[in-house]
Parts: structure tokens; C-alpha cells; sequence
């Protein structure tokens, strides 16, 4: 399928170094042929992985590859963790012959937990010789719980664009909340690259909210090889949002435990701002969530969210929908529960919220909770 | 039991109006023999129920007594509700002999479902005729989820105080999250007492989160039949806190699907309200949460936490202990996980948040998420 393949002067690998233990991959290597502009917006958490500040402090020279690693989140591992990223970094200098400086590494997993920079060190030539124009394998090799790989492509003035992502949990708002990875063959500076990478972010990823829990190592990363035409900002622009759009929405319905897709659709806001904040405090409630997965239309859960949310919201103004049917109208309770409880039985359903008070508008996606969720993060990790 | 009587001048009662179906108690009511001095706090939820704003309004008269159902929350029911409200205020006054305004009104279950007053109007000459000095039948006319009444006592100054709650569910910081009622026989002037319980609900049902979600119907109300001795507001607060505190604790241990009590302890915060915030960070953490249920020291879960809450957190100053013992240590992963996950086993313990930046500090109760919580919400209630 040409969308799991890379643009031009791309590759990736997947293999198993024996992280997560058996066959299972667990090193992933995205390479480019020469030098690559790239761009990456990062987890703002104060916990931030040591993965993470090296990432954000190469943030302007060009780079040749990024070495990822799941099974180990290599967050809150102090100085041991410093040193593991340095050295991964120099492996993969050593492998692409080039600086440690041009080698970008990423991390996901468990928290707090060593991580032995030398089996990633050991796999990295068998890494190297598998690369290929397929993206499939890196898309294997950075999920955790996420139960399929996850790819998506756009083209933008005649340029290409193939990222991956994984997802599954401690997923929620401020900046990316899972790793992803975007290659383009376009030809586009770095600081525009960055910029335009931002603005598809704040509006896909970052209006993700599945289990409200933001995580230690959220990073995503874009290479540019510009081995394609160049093209301009609005074209970069859209290019991204369409694939990062694509990813988000992979994440969101593969949520760990998670049976339904949610979409928060917010209208009437002040402003944009508020759309955002008032569709991701629907998205973290835990009772609303619970309500989704019994296919429960308890709409009463989401003007209890939005109402903690902003404290001055006028309820005479409000609407709700759930699934199409009108269930609150401007402050009285309307409409059939049956029917929004119907559209719910599908795998995937919108809540509209109309606020009447101006013209900002936001969607947040999000998902069901479920009891499947809470067995997987009850097991015993550390 | 002394401490399920109330305080000489207060009488209470809970019947089994309809509301709920069977003869299940969902109709309390709680009766002062005179005018009785009293203070509330309230949710500053926007989708605040109609009973709320009732209750707010007639914050500086004195009151006779507290009318309260279970089984329906009466919350963005629109122009109906506010019209039960009024109509259960009338007929609460024609019982008593008093005005309407000076009856308070509480309700508590699902959100959205039109309350008929009618049946409380019904079934309020059976709760006058059961009338008595016992808080007990008050206590569980208020239950929803709950597993147990909840009923806390306390002296102050040669007063006494009574008090009982409800909990369960939909319960978060920023007002009270529960219906708290909270009856003495000191002699007190209002503004004094509301002072007073403001502060001690800050201090106690404030720095309780079980599932992050606030609730439409939050109250707490104090009554003061002023039948005993006049007692200082130092005494007030002190017997305020102890009362505030024991029933926030029932409630902790009683929440919906939990299986252990967790206290938060955040000490060498910016201040309180610095240490308040991190704690409530923890208590917000369905994974950390998720952890706790399966007796996991994932300590690396509480660090993602607070760095969410406080982007500008140094690690490097941050340490975190699990039941006593100590797994990360100014920036370092230390500590014996066994140790902390016997020390899980417990029906209760504390994680202990030291931060190194100041002097503040601050406890906030939460408890483990279960699947039942998941089960329980998941059920079609609408």
C-alpha cells in the first residue's frame, strides 16, 4: 500500500533488541539519505523524559535519523537515563556515520525503569540492514499496548507525506501525548517546517484526550528530505493536518480498552480556546466515558463536565446533542433518549455541544472507558 | 451511639417516598425547633442544580429545616425543576408552619430527569411523624451508590456537633462534591459559622477527588440550633474540621468501587494551594489510580502527574514515597518496590510528595479505580 512506504530519501526498520523480551520489536530507526530539515513539538510535562530534552535541545541543526525505542519509557531515570540517551545517540552516529548531534531518540513504556543503552547498541546493525522504503515495521516497533501499527499519508503541492504514530494510554491534551513520526520529500525551510508542524499539533493531537493523563514522553517529529518540489506554507500546512489528523484519530480509536470513538464537537464559543477547553473537560470525565461504554446517552455527565469547566456558563443558552438527537435545548431537557442511545451502538458517534455565545468552535476526540482499561493499568508494570 | 444523635434543638427523619422505587429511604428531612443560624457551601458548578440556587439565595435568614431527596439530582431540568423546588419548599413550610424561605432544598442522584414534588409533598407527613433525635434514617435517606451511612460527631467548646453525608460518586475538588449536613447546638452568629465552615469544608471535603468529576448538587450545610453554649470561632473551626474531616473520610473509603483509601501528602510545596494542586494532580490520575487497585508502586505515574500539573517542577529537587518507602529520590529511582507494594496491600496508605521548594503542604484523599466503577456508571441510568 503506497501509503505505508516513506517519500523519497526515507527509510525505516523495526526489529526486536530484546526490550520488551522475545520477538517482540521493540527498536525502531527512520533514516534519511542526507541531512534533513525537521521539526518536533514535545511533551510540556515537567517529568519529561531525558529522551525529550535532547530531542528540544537539537531542535534547529539538520538531523539524519531518529533512534526509538518501546518497552522503557527511559522518563524519571535520572542521571542513568541522561547517560543511556548520549549513548544511544552515539550508536547511531556510528551507524549512519555522521554527528551524535544529527541522531534524534525517542522513548515509550513504563516510567522509572533503566534502560541498558547496550542492547539497543547490539540490534542497531541489524536495524541498519533491514531498512527499507516501508514504514510498516517502525510502525510495529514503537507500540506498547496499541493493538495495530498506525500510518497515515497526504500530499501537499505535489510533495508527499507519511508519518506513524503509536497511542493507547496516558493520552490527553498539551502537546502530543504519544510518539509520531512525519517524513516529507517536500523542500521547505526548517523554521517553517517547525511552525507549520505546531499548528497541525495544537489542532489534531493535541485535541486528544483519552484517559486525561498526559505522558512523560509525548514527542512529534517531522523530517523534511526535500528531495521533492518545494512547496509553500499552506500546502505544508494542510499536508500535515491531513496526516496527523489520520494518526489521531488511529490513536483514538485504538485506546486502550476503548470500544468507541468520541467525537466532542464544540460551537458557539467565545473563542477557539474556549471550544478546546470546554470539549476536553467532556473528554475527561471519567463518568461520561463510563456512560459511552454502556451506550448510556447520560447526557447530564457532559453539562456536569463543561459546567466545572467554565463556572459562568449560561445552561439557558446551551445545547446538547448526542448521536443527532437534541437532549438538552437551551436549558430544557428535549428529545429522545432512545434514539441518541441507537446512535450510540456505533462504533463511532458525535456529542454537540452549542454554547450561543459566539463563534469559536473546536472538535476533541476521545473515547469510552471501560473496565478493560482499568485491568491492563491495574497489572503489575514496575 | 452518641455520635448518631444530633444536637439538643435538631430532629431528623428519612422515609421512603417513591422516588426511588420500593421502599428504598430517598426522602430526608432534617428540623430545628425554632429559627436556626445557619452556613452552606455549594458546587460553583455553572450546571448547578435548581436546589442549589435556591439554598444560595436564602444564605443569611434563618432556617427551620432541610428537605432532601435521593434518587434524583434535579439538575438541568430546566423551568420544571426550579417549579419542585419552590413546590417542595411550600410544602416542607406548611409542615413545619413556617415560611418557604425558611426551608432549604437538596437533591442528589442522575442529572436531567424531571423530579415530581408531588411525591415528596406526599410523603413528607410520614418523615414529620418519624421525626427524631437520631441522624441515622437522615443518613441513609441521602444514599445513592453508597455502601453505608455516613454519620461524624464532634465537640467544640462544650458544644456538640453532628453530621452526615453522602458520597460516592461525582466527587472532586472546588465545593463540597457531596451533600454534607452538619447540625450543632452552639451559639454562634451566622456569619461566623459560615465563615467557619467554609474554611473547614476547604480543608476537608475540598481535598477529597475520587473521580475528578464535579458534581451539579454539591452542599454543605450547617445548622445551629444555639441551644447550647456560645463557643468562639477557634472552637467552631476546630470542631467544624473534625466533623468535615471524619465524614470526607467515610466518604473516601466508600467510594464507588474502591478498595483502598489513598492519602496524598505534598510537603516543601510553593504553599498550600501549590500543594493542594499536586495533590489533586494524584488524585486526578486514572492510571495512577488504576495502579493502586492492582497494588502497583508505580510511582513513576505519580511523577507524570504532578509534572502535568507543574510544568516548571524540578525534578531534580522532587521525591516520592509509596507506603514509606522512598522510590525516587531528588531525581533518582531508589527504594525496594516490594516494600511499597506490601505496604499497598493495606485498605489504606499514602504517597508522600516532597517537593523542596518551600513550606507548603496539603493531604488530598482520593482512592484506587476499579473496574466496578467502570461497571457501575457504565449502567444505562437514563
Amino acid at each position: 500500500m503506497a501509503v505505508t512506504r516513506w517519500p523519497e530519501g526515507l527509510q525505516s526498520a523495526g526489529v526486536a533488541a530484546g526490550i520488551k523480551g522475545g520477538d517482540a520489536l521493540d527498536l525502531g530507526l527512520l533514516v534519511a539519505d542526507g541531512p534533513a530539515v525537521w521539526g518536533g513539538t514535545f511533551t510540556t510535562n515537567a517529568a519529561a523524559a531525558a529522551c525529550v530534552a535532547w530531542c528540544r535541545s537539537r531542535l534547529s541543526g539538520p538531523v539524519r535519523g531518529v533512534v526509538v525505542n518501546s518497552g522503557n519509557a527511559n522518563a524519571c531515570t535520572g542521571s542513568s537515563g541522561r547517560a543511556a540517551v548520549e549513548a544511544t545517540a552515539e550508536a547511531g552516529a556510528t551507524a549512519l556515520g555522521c554527528s551524535a548531534d544529527e541522531i534524534l531518540v525517542c522513548s515509550t513504556g513504563p516510567i522509572g525503569i533503566p534502560l541498558d543503552a547496550r542492547v539497543i547498541e547490539a540490534a542497531l546493525p541489524a536495524a541498519m540492514a533491514s531498512l527499507s522504503p516501508d514504514a510498516s515495521a517502525l510502525a510495529r516497533s514503537i507500540m506498547t499496548t496499541d493493538t495495530y501499527p498506525k500510518v497515515a499519508g497526504a500530499t501537499a503541492g505535489g510533495a508527499r507525506l507519511t508519518g506513524v504514530a503509536k497511542g493507547a494510554a496516558m493520552i490527553a491534551p498539551n502537546m502530543a501525548t504519544m510518539l509520531a513520526f512525519v517524513g516529507t520529500d517536500a523542500r521547505v525551510p526548517a523554521d517553517e517546517l517547525q511552525a507549520s508542524l505546531g499548528w497541525a499539533v495544537e489542532r489534531t493531537f493535541n485535541r486528544l484526550s483519552l484517559d486525561a493523563c498526559e505522558s512523560t514522553n509525548d514527542s512529534v517529529v517531522a523530517l523534511a528530505t526535500g528531495a521533492g518540489p518545494e512547496v509553500d506554507a499552506n500546502a505544508l500546512r494542510a499536508g500535515l493536518l491531513e496526516v496527523c489528523a489520520g494518526l489521531a484519530t488511529k490513536i483514538a480509536r485504538d485506546a486502550e480498552g476503548a470500544t468507541k470513538l468520541v467525537r466532542v464537537s464544540v460551537t458557539g464559543a467565545r473563542d477557539e480556546e474556549h471550544a478546546v477547553a470546554l470539549g476536553r473537560a467532556v473528554a475527561a470525565s471519567d463518568l461520561w466515558r463510563a456512560a459511552v461504554h454502556g451506550g448510556d446517552p447520560n447526557w447530564g455527565r457532559v453539562l456536569a463536565a463543561v459546567g466545572s469547566a467554565d463556572r459562568n456558563l449560561d445552561l439557558d443558552a446551551v445545547s446538547v446533542s448526542v448521536g443527532g438527537e437534541i437532549l438538552f435545548d437551551r436549558g430544557e431537557p428535549v428529545g429522545v433518549l432512545a434514539a441518541a442511545a441507537a446512535a450510540m451502538r456505533d462504533g463511532e458517534f458525535r456529542v454537540e455541544l452549542v454554547l450561543g455565545q459566539g463563534h469559536g468552535s473546536a472538535e476533541v476526540l476521545t473515547a469510552d472507558l471501560s473496565e478493560e482499561y482499568v485491568t491492563l493499568n491495574a497489572e503489575v508494570t514496575t
